[in-house]
């Protein structure tokens, strides 16, 4: 594919505000798919590489919004985005914004509240992928927000991956977002804990890493719909691995981890979870149980 | 399949001491793929489902263990395998044992030097599958200790299911077993969490599921061989996902557990753990970076 790419005029045009990793990732990603890109970053000799693939860019914000009926936002922070598009309210009025700036959904709600109130049609976007990715068919972004808007633009959304609408909440993405992102930490948490163990006694990770893998996938197969389908219907109780056996095995664990010199500080929350359950009567009934746990005031 | 079975006398006798849920599950598929099988347990009267199926009972473990050249040791811990078995060395003395209670590779390092003293051929394993899994392709166990006495019996011990051979120091197998069960708590930690925050908003559990399976299975397929390789060069330098990236979207994470009224336990040690890698001068590193932070002592 050629990096220089003449606007397709028939593709409605679109603006990116913020051309970091991400948004420098977003702003080629519509200029691929042929839409007119305006862009502009607070620090402007960062569209130097989109101008040359055919990118627009203009000298302020204002400039930019007002290229597009679409303007999409990726800035570091929701502070951020809020201290550039406070003074603008009157050029975003009529049009619509996408925010894929990482944030909360309390924070995203705030946001849908402010453009409603100018006029602004407000779309709040959870982009899961990293830049590498966009594009890509394994890349995804998740939507929420005003569910018009959304339809109006997201053909042109899509020239960025797919697109998952999660409803009219405008904190719905966020939401979603989170909840994976927690999902790949304690996954994260478990290799990083796990390679450590395996390196204690000097065997490499790379040996050891196919193993990991079709283990995880294995038990993300089991575990993930099965606890699903236990939090749905509240009924926990297990024949294949109770908080009692796991409470009783867990200990093996964490000797295990004084034993090889690797620091147990991960795993001890977990450790004082499954004692809880226990002391909660829990004892027979799987681990979606700690669904539940987790939910409870202390 | 008939639930009987008329022992095949080509295929060689084995023994299974100890018949729990996974003990039992052992030594029905023994009998399955038509090893005479003598079983004993403490409790006699769970012999009785096993009989049926053509198994043979022992009144005590001296003389189930005389009965097989391999003697396959299944019990909740290893004290209680070595209550049961330190009276019986003269009986095992020239036979394999087989030990496939959870330990620590400690214990099993221990256990293999009493084997050895006492003339004992041993072999520890550890089951990668709930009792339902066993003699199905999904399941299998990793065996160390002596290679010899594992080549002679590795057929009759495939009817569990895989074999996979981690090597002749006799803790290998525990400490892979607890590598990968610490890779999957992880995992739990991290789904339990997730369940969690999606709960919070009153989203069903079970249509958040698919989306959070193929994230996981995403983000495995690429962390965990990205993770091993930079492991074993020692090379963390990443331009996917850096130590400050993640740091600072960390509390974002924090906020909505707070905000959405779930426990953050079991994610504040990682939070330390990147405020830990940035301060100590990580920012650039991936986090493939944590693995080391995890074996230093604090
Ligand atoms: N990178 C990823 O893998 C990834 C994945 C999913 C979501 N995200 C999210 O996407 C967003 C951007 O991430 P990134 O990786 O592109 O970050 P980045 O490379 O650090 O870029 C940050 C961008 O925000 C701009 N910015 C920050 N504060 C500003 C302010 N007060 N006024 C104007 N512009 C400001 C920066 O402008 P300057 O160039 O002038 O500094 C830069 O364009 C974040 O919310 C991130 O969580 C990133
Ligand atoms: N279940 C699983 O999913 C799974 C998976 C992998 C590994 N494992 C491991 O397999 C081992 C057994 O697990 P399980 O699920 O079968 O447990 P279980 O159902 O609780 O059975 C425990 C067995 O150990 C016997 N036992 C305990 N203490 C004894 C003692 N002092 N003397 C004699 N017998 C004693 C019990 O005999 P009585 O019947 O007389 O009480 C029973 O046969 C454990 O180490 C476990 O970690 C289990």
């Amino acid at each position: 594919m050629p990096d220089n790419h003449a606007p397709d005029t028939t593709r409605p045009p679109v603006t990116v505000l913020g051309l970091g990793l991400m948004g420098t990732a977003l702003a080629a990603a519509f200029l691929r798919a042929g839409h007119p890109t305006t862009v502009w970053n607070r620090t402007a000799s960062k569209t130097g590489p989109l101008v040359a693939q055919g990118a627009i860019p203009a000298d302020t914000p204002a400039e930019a919004i007002a290229a597009s009926p679409l303007t999409v936002v990726c800035l570091t922070t929701y502070d951020d985005v809020t201290a550039v598009l406070t003074p603008l309210t009157a050029t975003l009025a009529g049009r619509t914004l996408v925010n894929v700036t990482n944030g909360t959904p309390v924070q995203a709600r705030k946001s849908a509240a402010w453009a409603e109130e100018h006029g602004i049609a407000y779309v709040d976007g959870g982009i899961m992928a990293v830049p590498q990715m966009i594009a890509t068919p394994a890349a995804y972004v998740l939507y929420s927000g005003s569910q018009e808007a959304y339809d109006r633009h997201r053909t042109t959304l899509s020239a960025l991956g797919g697109t998952r609408w999660t409803g009219t909440d405008a904190g719905l993405a966020a939401l979603y977002d989170l909840s994976l992102l927690t999902g790949m930490y304690g996954m994260v948490m478990g290799v990083a804990q796990s390679y450590a163990l395996v390196r204690s006694e000097g065997i490499s990770a790379q040996d050891f890493a196919p193993l990991l893998e079709d283990w995880l996938n294995a038990m993300t197969a089991g575990i993930v719909p099965r606890t699903a389908e236990a939090v749905d219907s509240g009924r926990h109780l297990t024949d294949v691995s109770s908080i009692a056996a796991n409470q009783a095995a867990f200990p093996n664990l964490l000797h295990t981890f004084a034993d090889q010199g690797v620091r147990p500080d991960l795993f001890e929350p977990m450790r004082q979870l499954l004692d809880h359950a226990l002391s909660e009567g829990h004892a027979g009934d799987g681990l979606s149980r700690l669904v539940e746990l987790l939910a409870e005031p202390r």
